[in-house]
């Protein structure tokens, strides 16, 4: 890390850095500049972000240098992850889709969708079965019924099940039917949920929350990791900005910059991310486009009817069209979907 | 709620709108107007939120009318909400004060930080047993141990205990230690969470989350009001946005205008709120300006060496000038603190 | 437009709100809720926008149904406007591709560039002269000088200039070199440039603010188009956000939200957008995948010499990739490129 | 500067980044840590900001030590800047008030409004006769008639007039009627009328763009100051965040921050950093107790009638209020007011 002192630090200012530095078991390396010094810390500087270097008198800043992350960064693993997880592959040449309604509503409902999404070319099956709403007084899923109703789904076409987990305690219960885990952005940063589902050995789709950094996203996989489950994906979802026109911002530079320091795959949300049903196509093919690992989208019979998140559900046809759209911009970026 | 059809939608559009609203069990009133016509809905129209509306064909938007919490709301109850705990009041006249460190590091810490911040004029002692990391790496907390040192530190001074929670299986123990439970800026859509709070009658302090909107807040609060806990504090600790000179922008036009819509009590975390101990003070004293119920403010008794958020941590002597102008202050809009 | 009444507000209340919308040559229609009562309000209320009605006693909100811009949108004009400047096509099938420096340094630069893009498959040059920068010590551009060498390489090469007017009194001095006058993000709001490249005929291509919502993006069109000139593409150039690891964040859903309710063509800027040469490539990508009209791309000879925009600066080869890529996604979506 | 190095760059990327250091006429120092190596970089970087040092192979990121503006800075003048023009007076102990109607629309209007907030202690008028709007379709101000009544209600009242600048062709003619030219928001980074501000003698209030950082502000006001004019206010009104219940959000800890680091005065404009009128009085009271050396109101006879901003504009009953508690919080904390 490199701490800046203010221009009218004085040598004791310094030399109180000097020590503190000292303590932290870094080495400190003073550069005198012609407006500032500088102390340039060398050393794993990780144990001592918190450690109140910038408290000191005569601090301007602590920059670290850094990232920190570890099991997480290309550093440490340069080949990508794949992950497999029954039908569903993310992270190789071919590109993951996973589809379905928001929440899981019927038997009829989750086995329609799960076929005509995978008649499409989707991979894998999602729909929700404990849903975080941000009202009490919304529908907060089926529960174990709708757990059971994915399974089924999965027994009639193959699909690997994606659904979310919202609590620790609920983790072997959903992971008795789901193929892949979900963590929802409302749950980023929900430690406890990180590690219990860092402790199986079941894939995990984590999703960026709407305020959190590339960076607290890596390092919210960081827990999981460390945790002893390797099969993490990350999700971009979208961010939360000014913007008013879509329901968040879909910031597609995550996926190369992630790409570039990562090498766990990358899956983007175009439902969650725009919103609006009429906008999912373009940005779907847009991830593509941008080096994306896997797409997940809604899709419902009706989405006029669905008992969550309408507004941004594809229909089976509009599904298809996005498809169709995303298959040829696989091809053109040298990879493969559905 | 008002449905807004596009300016080409034509009377089949219009009729399946209205079949809808109907199905819904709402009124539906057509306005024809010279460039768009629209649909106003009558009837409580909270359930009808998911209800996929804004996808029927010739829908361009939906303006929802009511606000969707409730119990939290001035509609329901127009006094203010007076939350009384041990030695802490907040809601009325006097300000409350809750001071002391980011995380418990020991008993002499802790007592030491109590002694010094009540006698500063703080009416609560804060302090994480708990502590929710971005990085796993960093310091975790005390747990228990942290809990029985504020139980210590409480026996010794008589402040009420305020500390953080940070999963359901933990409300029970916290709560044998804790007079009021603080739920986290990361937490305030862990539902399962607010949930567990609402079944306790422990005074809940819930920080807004950065990228949570003041509604989402108002819902969060909800959640622990529906589970029959009517004791909440709501806090203002800072929202995420292109600010990098802070960390986080301290919005406190928040206060005002939840008292206009809310009777819970509005308290203001100005050190989450700056992230720098030097501009704590002024923005202690903006708070109470703008009609802070409540302050809660991190205080170590030597910053530098805090094991988290020492750069916007104050020691003994900045609180006290804190106090002393937040005093000044409260006099000047008719309440008393300390 | 709908105006909103609390659920307190008095009769005579709604007889005020009743009489201004007749005083504003607007008919009220009156609808009693069961919580609420609203007003909708019959006309073109474009003209009572800040005609204070949210400010009556007893009002709630007010919310507006038309939206505010006219000329830009679909339902005055359906068919999407094509601009031609020389080499530059935008808005057809085919993908107009702006490549050059950031800043017109040397004949050498200007020409060299001009030949490498165009080689490439660039269809018009850009290259700053006025260069508006954040910091009066940074280079301010070689002004006319510039602008001389801009129209030396499309002698050289045939290709359009595209270039920004920084002022109203420098718009016929930059008219006479121009073949496109581009208009900053700094100056979207920049109303008497807007009226004054309005008053030419020569295309404008106007680049987002940063912090500008997507209808003051049309508004600011507005401005051009109702000085009367219809030639006007729009520019996403990235908004600001939380993130700090891209230099501005690109919302890629606006291209589709935009051609969904405006004739004009949509350009993305995927150097400014991002703000680092290595993410360049992959946005371009997905901006063509989401169906953008044009690109504008920054390259240099040598970008670590360049006297501004290095970081985000493309070199030949990296522009090349760049346009292989780009010219395989845009046959995808049945378009063509360069 | 410091520029940090990739883990896995070579030797040869070292000597490159060296060379170039040097050639850009500062020293480099090159550090060797254990997992990166950086190069300190010793002299004034100001004039390297954009030397594309962060383009070079093997470089991962150059971290800026300076602060980027010189002449604004308290390491040039330790002393706050007191500006006098005509009754106001902004950055000693009294703090200024500048109230008025968002546009001129009458003498009566404006001279009734100059006498009633003279009358209630405001310290100067505001009053916009060239107005930037963000819809060609909306009033866009009285101009040179509008200045002719500003200057008669100064005549009438001894009220320092404040109005607003829109373009450097209007300079001469504006400056002609005002005490203070107002650079709005919209204009905060039109460098050609920073320039023609600069090149006058008459003191300058610098409004806040809703995206520029804290930096850029100061970048601003250095572009006038460089000009010549030092005599800049800055002003914070609030900027673009995701939160919609206010019309922008206003970060108070602007005001501590900009006075640690320049000595230029300091006023709020909670009328648009709200755009609210039932939230300014609080927000009013926040930005004196924050230590505001200024404030700017909108004020309006009738507020309902007003021809722009009605909805943020107080009557002059509600402004006496405001007046009354912020004379109190001004006392308390040590300053006057009005």
């Amino acid at each position: 890390m490199i701490i800046v002192m203010h221009a009218d630090a004085g040598r004791s200012d310094l030399d109180r850095v000097v020590a503190r530095v000292e303590e932290l078991g870094l080495r400190p390396h003073v550069i005198v500049g012609t407006e500032r010094t500088v102390v340039a810390v060398v050393g794993d500087e990780r144990g001592a972000v918190s450690s109140g270097l910038e408290t000191l008198p005569g601090v301007a800043s602590v920059l670290p240098i850094l990232a920190p992350y570890k099991v997480a960064s290309r550093e440490v693993q340069s080949e990508p992850t794949v992950i497999r997880a029954g039908s569903l592959q993310v992270g190789g040449p071919a590109i993951g889709v996973i589809a379905g309604p928001c929440s899981v509503e019927s038997l009829e409902q989750i086995v329609g969708t799960a076929r005509a999404v995978k008649a499409a070319g989707a991979t894998a099956l999602r729909g929700g079965a404990f849903k975080p709403r941000t009202s009490p007084y919304s529908f907060q899923g089926m529960k174990e019924k709708g757990l059971e109703l994915l399974a089924a789904a999965r027994a009639e076409t193959g699909l690997a099940v994606v659904t979310e987990v919202v609590a620790p305690e609920d983790v072997t219960l959903v992971a008795r039917y789901a193929d892949v885990l979900q963590v929802g952005a409302r749950n980023m940063q929900n430690y406890r949920l990180l590690e219990a589902v860092g402790r199986t050995q079941v894939p995990v789709l984590l999703k960026r929350g709407p305020a959190a950094t590339v960076e607290e996203l890596l390092l919210a996989a960081e827990y999981i990791l460390d945790a002893g489950n390797r099969r993490v994906m990350l999700c971009e979802r979208g961010i939360r900005t000014f913007e008013t026109h879509t329901r968040f911002t879909l910031p597609l530079a995550t996926v190369p910059w992630l790409h570039a320091r990562t090498h766990l795959p990358v899956v983007v949300d175009p439902s969650h991310g725009t919103g609006h049903a009429n906008l999912v196509e373009s940005m779907a093919a847009a991830s593509v486009a941008a080096g994306a690992d896997g797409l997940i989208v809604e899709v419902h019979p009706d989405p006029k009817t669905a008992s969550s998140d309408g507004g941004q559900t594809l229909d089976f046809a509009a599904f298809g069209r996005m498809m169709e759209v995303c298959r040829r911009v696989a091809a053109a970026v040298d990879r493969t979907i559905g």
